[in-house]
């Protein structure tokens, strides 16, 4: 096996990719207590909503509050995703850490879900980035691109496509990009070919692997990234997320699993586990009914589990 | 990534790992359906069960029936789990293709679980050797070294142990060993590590690993034997297996997403994906009430799946 990163980021997305997809509303108050307490376990990194109209994911509509509450945590970045512009003018005003503009490779998924074509999302973000320079304001700005490993509306997506966008997204100023399989749709063997010519092109500004385990693969596809030397992946806490669809199907990596994963392969993610596995068994009684995932949290950690910073 | 090998092989062992492990008696009638539609979807080797006392596992008392009837279908290896010489004298006078020893590198598991120290069985398999000469039969003989990435109950399992035990099995007349997470331990960075030291004593002998999924890992696990050139996986359909001090927790990988995993990355299994999954919802209707597990089946393949064997 090619030597592996010795840290990686795991960046919680629940609060937003997760919450999007579910139809529960989860009360302000509680996700302030989800960010307090991942924050608490570990996490530096959470993705607290979206600057989406309110009519379109009520679910998210509190996002200001809650990223107003994150911001008070000293050291953890906050990101928004923004859809636009008029998203991405709110998160400069609130001072978010980073934006994620996504943009799906797939034309038909981008016409069906942001009502644009890939370039116009590039054109948009060059807009985001002239207001980001013109706010005099430090949020970074992420290019998502989604979709890249094929999509349920498309079917197939070139991987030249996805590199092209990619070097779009860059070149009308994204300060990084990360490549997401929206659908579940990606191997280890595509991640690995896919993820080195994306290295070739943005080097370190390609920052993030995106997985959903919708088909079981998300970690070994991690895995493939990581031996790449990708060393941030986004998850949820009880891998919430789903797939439109494909009701009932799962979402995002588990944040647990994931953290489990990396560290018991002694790659450090100065995660706490046992306050992880804690806080999703909270989340999943916030969502009852709801699709929850993961697999660690049935059978706990293993009695001979030693995280990676223990081992140095 | 490393180059992967062109070809792999599943073997399906839920009609033994997954059986033992729930109380739902699946009749012979419904087993021998089981094993003929999975030769129909092109699986070629089958553990179908285990000769252990009837008043042990009352669900694998059929062993023998299910044998005969695999028998009948030309290509197909099947293969019988055996605790010790009596259950290989069954083995051999009914022409299993097949026998499995089964070894814990735990002591604390083995004395639990099978009565014997490894060093025990490693001596009985010597005997189950001297029977099958002795027999003219050509019943192969694998010797399966489980418990090898760590025990619920010793906890740690120290590789050079497991190393020792495996050598001990062909020193004793194996003609081939395997390696088992039999509890969902295993990471891929101690798969890569543990395989790698494994493939040095055995070479081409050590011809398959086995890992449960109860925590998560068990296709990044296989990926990562993959890369060493190990090309046969057990799995269960469904992922039935469990785990006795999970309840709940799931158990083997699971046949339908293994397949899948491999036949994406362009690794030929000979499978027919389609026909796995109408098998899975068959099994899963026989054993209905019972935890299964897997992915794929809720997602359904990709609208951009190609068989590996269809790329060439």
């Amino acid at each position: 096996m090619p030597p592996l990163p010795r840290c990686a980021i795991v960046r919680e997305v629940g609060l937003r990719d997760g919450l999007q997809s579910i139809a529960t509303v989860v009360s302000t108050e509680r996700k302030c207590a989800w960010v307090r307490t991942a924050f608490a376990a570990g996490l530096r990194e959470i993705e607290v909503g979206s600057f989406v109209p309110a009519r379109l994911l009520p679910q998210l509509a509190d996002t200001a509050d809650v990223l107003h509450y994150a911001k008070t945590l000293p050291g953890l970045s906050a990101s928004v995703l923004v859809p636009n512009l008029r998203g991405a003018e709110r998160a400069l005003e609130l001072g978010a850490d980073l934006m994620i503009l996504p943009l799906s490779a797939s034309h038909a998924h981008s016409l069906a879900n942001l009502r644009k074509t890939p370039d116009e999302v590039v054109a948009e973000l060059g807009r985001i980035r002239a207001a980001r320079d013109a706010s005099g304001r430090r949020t970074l700005i992420e290019g998502g691109v989604g979709t890249a490993f094929g999509c349920t509306i498309q079917g197939e997506v070139r991987p030249a496509e996805v590199l092209r966008l990619m070097q779009a997204l860059l070149d009308a100023g994204a300060d990084r990009v990360s490549l997401a399989d929206t659908v579940g749709y990606a191997d280890p063997a595509a991640v690995s070919r896919l993820f080195e010519q994306a290295l070739r092109i943005a080097g370190d500004r390609l920052c993030c692997g995106h997985f959903h385990d919708t088909r079981g693969l998300a970690l070994a596809n991690v895995v493939a990234a990581l031996q790449l030397g990708i060393t941030r992946f986004d998850a949820s806490l009880a891998g919430i997320g789903g797939c439109p669809h494909a009701p009932g199907a799962s979402g995002n990596a588990a944040t647990e699993d994931l953290a489990f994963l990396l560290e018991s392969m002694g790659v450090d993610t100065g995660l706490d586990l046992e306050a992880l596995l804690a806080l999703r068994a909270q989340v999943a009684g916030w969502i009852e009914g709801e699709p929850t995932h993961g697999a660690l949290w049935r059978a706990g950690l293993p009695q001979t589990f030693c995280p990676a910073r223990a081992r140095a």
